[in-house]
């Protein structure tokens, strides 16, 4: 156990080590934060540090991070939350009427007037109740229940949670998750850790990324000779793939899951992210009610939304919502017991989450300025939508599809034979070989395709809408020449 | 799967039912909000829908939360909070300037300046800089490595991602993890949840809850016969025994902890709360390395704090941080992994960790009126602990230790035999069948000894003594008539 090392030290072997750590964690994979994005933390420092680059600053495309390339937050959001963490500015005539009632209301459902309280477990009642007010308005009246919201932080959170309650069973009795290929690696993330087994569906990339009912029924067919398929996970507006499901898409779902007998899992955290023309966000919950009782009082839904995206972009508050519909009474009970465990969500996230359902109504002092501000934030996103794919179509070895919603792009990319040789004998998938090349070659940071998963022998990358116009033309041409260079070198 | 029920409905049987859903979730339990606070909400609701009840208000000193019980925030906190959120403040010259620069500080560390970003997932690297320097002077000079350090939302997160690496194997060889008895459930939980085994060590009641290593050996060595043991946990100061341990007992442990091959996990929440004469606060990290070289280098700890305890009780921002000292390096890139796939903790909690580590310096405009808030909130805890102890104790058949520090009383208490016989005929804990009949009466919320594990045959309940100073004096009259009364119901 312990021995006496050369200098006389005594040495001991280590209690946690790769080899006696918990083998789920190790499957975990989660390639928006992976080696590309530490090596491009290592190139700021860099550069910080005077070292010689070929370009001048890292632009990082790779994760949805709205105000980190310079989006502006709401400006009544802020204001509310400025008041609600320091209550002595009630008394400050500059801020807006609205906001301060805002605030008031927010800090009469803390324990103490305070947001340093903890909330209820399940979040705060009276965001609950506004959350359930907007889902309401955003049907068209398809009556929600508060008590069917739970406040989260993020959606992430809401999403393991769900697939924490959903798995069970060994062996070929194993839970199955579907998740679509590609799908934002949280989802695969949670399900190694889980032990759960996935299920992938592919998206079929000559139609836009669309979702095929045969292709759901290939994976679910093939899957349950080895496992338990239990639920099916949807990202609707897509990511990392940007599509927009039709209503009759998402109507065929459904059935499919009434009929599958699966659990339906809905991350609807882009729900505000469309851009592309007859494209319209349909909530998988309004679907649902409209389909009729045979389907609305049976189909088990969770739905997730989140402070993080749309036109707001407050990731660094960690706000979210999950809708559960047709939970079975004992397991709501033992959700509600688990989230409990952790306490609640953070308040100043639950708060935010309040305002975004919440917002400024007309005749309120801050509903012009709020309107603006929402406005701009769209149509610039529309416009980066259209620019991206547009430039990137341009480039020979690159195809782009429409960027209908949600942040991302992800064109599909040719690497030449050489270059996909050269990152097998380096042990590297070409993708991650090509996207690495390009950040020590641009300073640009994006994500291989392979971190989503895709069809075998076809590569992408994942690259935000984000950066602010000037920036994402600069970025565009960037990867353009890269990828000429790169085709060139390899051929 | 799908049959016609008699109103001509499909009716189809759920997917995820309590029969089918993750088993080791079902095994979790969380007595701090568990059914006794379930009831004192809707006691809550009832009153306030003017339903007659014996008392006017329901008092929940269930669970420690201190904005709620009135503590009022740190002035300078809450105005850096305020600067950070919406940063037109900036302007404002009713802000003090170390508020402003503090306040600049941390947005310039955030992605386009703005809490809205994320952070890295490891948290702000300016805000780990700070963590490290504020344990370097708080352990005397020790070094620290703000690469060691991991913000965490609160440090209930902290602690679960700890023992998610510990855990594998299975039968035998499953991963066992001390714990103290009595102790905080949010550990019996995550064992539960993660399916490690609890491997329960008792607190010696007779002196002062305090933690003996011929128990610990007792322990262990028992649970060598069915289990790995690798994980030794301790709550320092005690939750919920208010105990405050010794520098001395700190130094066996370490020792048990090496010689035995334990990794150390360290729950030091409470350092700022010691109250008795005496008594003082010791980290681990501090005593690991004042015993030099051969435990310095080689045993593995993880120490916790948080923004939520102490004089600050920023329970609501989910603020934390952990210490890794002596991790294998390839174990640390896994755990920098696992927490990248959450993303980060929330930014407003890490700002406020921040600013927890790094308060007003002496010179500063914000000096003087920090040190007579903390003061006064320090003071008054001290009083209530000393309170609480006195009051309890002058009640026969309620036997209360000195509440040395944290913000608990875990008094034990005697229950009659006829209780006892009545609560096991209703398939409850006796000190459940107690602690429900005291808030029916009485409306005040405590959590039975039983939530938190206890020697058999022995009664406790938890309280805390956040309440403001007339509250509990009310508060304990209360408990001290209706044991009295109860006493003499059930003789």
């Amino acid at each position: 156990m312990s021995k006496m090392s050369e200098n006389g030290m005594v040495s001991r072997a280590k209690v946690l080590t790769i080899d006696t750590m918990n083998p789920t964690v190790k499957k975990v994979e989660y390639a928006v934060r992976g080696p590309i994005v530490q090596r491009a933390v290592e190139l700021e420092r860099e550069l910080s540090e005077g070292m010689k680059k070929p370009f001048a600053e890292v632009i990082k495309a790779n994760i949805g991070d709205a105000h980190a390339m310079g989006q502006q937050p709401i400006t009544f959001f802020r204001q509310v939350l400025a008041l609600c963490s320091y209550p002595e500015l009630l008394n400050d005539s500059t801020f807006p009427e609205d906001a301060k009632s805002r605030a008031h209301r927010i800090l009469q459902s803390c324990g103490g007037n305070s947001m340093g309280s903890y909330s209820a477990s399940q979040g705060i009642d009276s965001v609950r109740q506004d959350v359930a007010r907007y889902i309401e308005r955003r049907d068209g009246g398809v009556p929600c229940d508060p008590d069917d919201i739970y406040l989260t932080t993020g959606a992430s959170d809401g999403i393991v949670t769900m697939l924490k309650l959903l798995v069970c069973g060994e062996g070929a009795a194993r839970t199955g998750v579907m998740i679509s290929i590609p799908q934002y690696p949280l989802y695969s993330a949670a399900l190694a850790e889980l032990g759960a087994v996935q299920i992938n569906y592919y998206l079929n990339e000559e139609t836009c990324w669309s979702l095929d009912i045969g292709e759901l029924q290939r994976a679910l067919d093939e899957a349950r000779q080895y496992c338990n398929p239990r639920a099916l996970c949807i990202i609707n507006p897509g990511n990392p793939t940007g599509q927009v499901q039709s209503r009759e898409c998402i109507e065929d779902v459904i059935r499919f899951a009434a009929k599958e007998r699966l659990f339906l899992m809905a991350d609807e955290v882009y729900q505000d992210n469309v851009y592309a023309e007859g494209c319209q966000f349909h909530s998988f919950k309004k679907v649902l009610f409209e389909m009729g009782p045979e389907y609305s009082n049976t189909v088990e839904l969770a739905s997730f939304h989140s402070t993080s995206k749309c036109y707001m972009g407050e990731c660094g508050f960690r706000g979210g919502y999950m809708e559960i519909i047709n939970m079975d009474d004992e397991v709501k009970a033992q959700l509600t017991k688990l989230v409990s465990v952790r306490l609640c969500p953070p308040v100043p996230g639950q708060a935010l989450m309040d305002l975004v359902v919440n917002p400024p109504q007309p005749g309120e002092p801050s509903y012009d300025n709020f309107i603006k501000e929402r406005t701009a934030t769209l149509s610039a996103l529309a416009q980066k939508a259209k620019l991206t794919e547009q430039v990137l179509n341009t480039v020979q070895g690159i195809s782009c599809n429409p960027v209908q919603g949600a942040m991302y792009s992800f064109p599909r990319i040719t690497i030449p034979e050489k270059a996909i040789k050269e990152a097998t004998d380096k042990g590297q998938q070409p993708d991650m070989f090509y996207c690495m090349k390009m950040l020590e070659e641009t300073g640009i940071c994006l994500v291989p395709g392979s971190g989503f998963g895709q069809k075998d022998g076809t590569y992408h990358f994942r690259m935000t809408i984000l950066p602010p116009n000037d920036k994402l033309q600069i970025l565009l041409n960037k990867v353009k020449e890269f990828h000429q260079r790169f085709t060139q070198q390899y051929s």
